[in-house]
């Protein structure tokens, strides 16, 4: 298509030109990626990509999603069923269903981020349809399409994987033993072993203890143990760590020591459940204040809400929904206790853009701890970028935002994904220069700011 | 006015002249109108419309609402009161309130579909004001602005109405006779036999029993007059359902029978109303497993808010109010139960946009039964048209939403409202093409599906 | 900057030469400010002003908050602490800290009306920063720029400012002597005498009795105290009472007297406060249907969530925190009792933007006795301005809206936040032209009607 050079630019002439200006600041600029669900295993080994269909369809559940959503199940497009049930293994018959669908995704953030992919990271020009297949599959068995020749061509700085505690790290410790290991870190994600309502949870709790050679059929065993695991992420590069919550609840529980006796036991309730996820939030912020980890909430997700899905296909295949999230009440008992204290940094994300203006936007802008991660999930798209910059700018500022995280799996999509983000940037900064709201050389600045400085130093990256 | 061929375009000269050129595509499209409230006799008896007055003003709510909005009750503008009360009977009178108000319509969508209507269904040319109303008066008169002539005109290929279980449909039998039976169908509505709140519901449910033949006095009696009466509006063209119920709550409720028993002894709570509501939701889900009928809720009014409206002037007088509605988990007992069923189809409207990223878009983009209904009253003007495409779009795409609806008792505004939906979905493609998300001939297959294909095959007219 | 004529219009060349066009019909009209927060004793003593940083800085809790935000203790720029602790009393020190920070507020109204005011108002054209301080320090002990000066030169018709029934309005009183009762008026504002949570409540009751010379140790004194206060503040030219709640709660309370005891003896809950709240609020509808006053609502902030700030600054120093609100039924019992009654004037605002469409423009273009008060902190802002109008107008139109307020505590930026609404209106008014859909002569008179001609009768100043 021509004009992809001007693509998401506002139309205005004028805009558009100051638009481009501004993305030619951030364009060269490396890319952080601070937060992301990238395998490590894909960059340990650097193994060759798979077929295209494997590469890119099946686990993106973004686009197996809204293949569903129109009737195909998610086995017609590779996924494994946990039932045992028939699954399509022909990359090729994979690829023919997803394009005879390809209609589907106009307007969607999918579309912009897989032709972006095909153009930009495998310089393919024949428009998205089948015979892309063959093309693509070809490019994959080329040197310079593997992994880690891709981190460079990707311009990647530093690329932030997300593990359970009980997780060995093996494929980071390998990175690391190869001169990897500041250019690709972990994350401690602890929901699995905080998470009552989630089965199997006191099995993974024993995990834990023996993982960390401590007594987790203790509280305080307990505790003990995600502060060593901590330590040892922070070994293995880990800056932040990330929680998953359906709410936002943070608050001390007296009887949060208690709870966990009794959810060993397997007798606890969902509310307990809430109780204690909330509890836990205010001691993993404690830690922080120890070793230093920032901490990222991303609340506000009914998780596994399609129950066909979560039956036939497991857990994060795409049945996820979000609810109504608070905040205001939700995160005060920590911002009582740690808002204005220098050594914790949250980062908050959300699902629910309508607390932009309301909440999120003054919290931000009134607490030193706490800053704005970028718009996450259904709203990682362009015009939610840009609605969230209107909607959040006034109130907090650019600098109490921190830069965007992909969030992605799809490793191939990462430049692409940061290239969205930087052109809303760049089209938003664009529209105040033209209504005379900020000067040229400070939107310039400030783009370099956004996309690259700003969340380097609040990552600790 | 000048310029009146691009009304509602963007300014940006060359997203304009794209969106022409889409709009172009849907132009002369005929009209699907699968949801709305013309009285049917209006078209079985084909009879010369009222005065202007009595045609355009007192049966408008929006227009009554607004007046009130300043203090002028809406007997003034010709509005039946309950109470016998004084009432303006004079049309030139009523033309002449209204007109001097005028000015209170602007940046309406009232105004916009006003000033369309007489422009370009009764080409009208003299701005708004007193002296249309002869001009006006002298067209109604006229063999061609009579409804069945109009119907030709409006290039209208299906128009749906909205009747109760109750009704005897005698307007559609008249009108299948005379070889309009395919052009005009009915809906079935049956929220006055399902809503225990609303006045007199245990004389209407006995009512049921007798249109029906059933016995109506037990739960299992009442639920096969229900599938009965379906049964007879499908043989009156019915392809859908409309609920319009104050929550979007559905969830089987094992003592559905009972609550049945005590409402028809007058011994039933609000809290229980809502229960069988709920409830009646997933019967009519199940019914239509059976008989097709495709399912549109319309949830979130909180009906007769303004009492003195309701006291005076009675239902559906314009004293409604929206107020906060909830899906991720009020439809997830639905969706558990047959989200998957190809046999079920749901469209899902809503008065609350602030759902739209956060719970419509996310569930419409992830099940196959579920489509997202056009914005609906207070929301089906042009700046919240847009605000939806920009919102829904980037999750659900454009092919799960389900084609504009007019939801109209003005009958001579029906070819104005799809034109305003057709300029804002030209208006929202243009803006993709013009900034490169999109292809111009991909935009334009787009635009004929959005305003013709898709309502077609997703209200199976 | 150059085109600072032109500064907030879209910038589309055809859209902006309509804007320009359309604020020239408003840029000369006088200002009425009906609700602010100005200390009437800077007009009554018209003293020059202090130094820059105390004239501009320390008040300003917009400017204190965000440097907040980054870690700048509001004590650093020379905010008063309760607890005796440093304070930075060196002006030019708070002015270097500000200036170093200047980027922070870079995409922010702060920024806006800053810059405007040192141009607009004090004619200073260095770009700001630490040279600007000595500028303005000149400017301001030259008698032009003396706060009655510029009460001229801000073409301010009307003032109102806000204070408690327990003041004694000394210094309106001196301004009435001096000639300047029309133009500086007082808001009754009994929030302090209402809300039982507020420290010492008891105490201002016993003062309210003292004040008013009335027996309020019991509920029937207390409330003749308030109407007694309520005429005197009429006789010192108030118009308005002012209302600032959690929530928007309004219902008569049966046990409103019992509780009003009990809390008198400390004896009451939370709830019982909110409960007393509400009735209040329908006792000065009451006393408003009597008197005359315009009831404003100012829903929905949780003051005081910034625990640190409250505790070493004390109240409104930045840390209150907006939390969602309901209108629909909040409203109800006051709608019900006096919506349509034309004594009645209630002018509502929201920072919750997230009901603009679903609760409030619905029901202010429902209800006679209810209008639409502007976009209100953390949303009186262009982009948020801009939000409002797009969302409310086609509900609502422009005549349910009540104009412009300023809110401020900065005397000097008070023409300057006019002006950027009226440029934001502007803007909206010109795309509605653009668009063809309101003719430039309609879009010039509305331009006047919101500027000035509304605000003055929907006030009553």
């Amino acid at each position: 298509m021509t004009g992809m050079q001007d693509i998401l630019f506002p139309a205005d002439p004028a805009t558009r030109a100051i638009a481009r200006e501004l993305y030619g600041h951030a364009r060269d600029l490396p890319l952080i990626s601070p937060h992301g669900h990238v395998d490590p295993a894909i960059l340990a080994q650097d193994s060759p990509f798979p077929d295209p269909a494997r590469l890119i369809i099946s686990p993106d559940h973004y686009l197996t999603r809204m293949l569903l959503s129109q009737g195909i199940p998610p086995g017609e497009l590779g996924v494994k069923r946990l039932d045992g049930g028939p699954v399509e293994t022909d990359p090729r018959k994979i690829w023919r269903t997803f394009t005879d669908n390809w209609h589907l995704f106009r307007g969607t953030p999918s579309r912009l981020w897989l032709e972006k992919t095909l153009t930009e990271v495998f310089g393919i020009t024949t428009p998205m349809g089948f015979d892309v297949y063959d093309e693509l599959a070809e490019k994959l068995e080329q040197p310079a399409y593997r992994p880690r020749a891709l981190f460079q061509k990707f311009n990647l700085e530093v690329l932030a994987t997300t593990e359970s505690p009980l997780d060995s790290l093996a494929s980071h410790a390998k990175l690391a033993e190869e001169g990897w290991g500041k250019r690709v870190i972990t994350t401690f994600r602890p929901d699995d072993v905080v998470d009552m309502d989630w089965i199997g949870w006191a099995d993974r709790v024993a995990r834990l203890g023996e993982v960390s050679d401590c007594d987790t059929s203790t509280f305080t065993g307990y505790l003990e143990a995600l502060r060593k695991r901590r330590r040892f992420f922070i070994e293995h590069g880990a800056t932040c760590s990330d929680h998953g919550h359906p709410t936002a609840q943070i608050a001390p529980a007296e009887d949060a020591a208690a709870i966990f006796q009794r959810a060993l036991r397997g007798q606890v309730s969902e509310r307990e459940g809430e109780t204690f996820r909330a509890h836990m939030l205010h001691e993993f912020a404690r830690m922080s204040l120890e070793d230093g980890l920032v901490m990222q909430l991303h609340p506000g997700s009914v998780r596994n809400h399609n129950r066909f899905l979560h039956r036939t296909y497991g857990r994060d295949t795409g049945g996820d929904i979000p609810q109504r999230t608070e905040y205001t009440a939700a995160l005060k008992p920590l911002l009582d206790a740690y808002g204005h204290d220098p050594r914790l940094r949250i980062v908050v994300y959300t699902l629910d853009e309508y607390t932009y203006t309301r909440e999120l936007a003054p919290l931000a802008g009134g607490y030193p701890s706490l800053f704005l991660g970028a718009p996450w999930w259904f709203l990682d798209a362009p015009e939610a970028l840009r609605r969230w910059r209107e909607a959040v700018t006034e109130t907090a500022g650019f600098y109490n935002t921190a830069g965007f995280v992909d969030d992605t799996r799809a490793y191939c999509s990462i430049p692409v994904r940061h290239d969205v983000a930087r052109r809303i940037d760049a089209g938003f900064l664009a529209r105040l220069v033209a209504e005379h709201r900020l000067g040229l050389d400070e939107a310039a600045e400030t783009m370099a700011d956004l996309a690259y400085h700003l969340p380097k130093r609040i990552f600790k990256v």
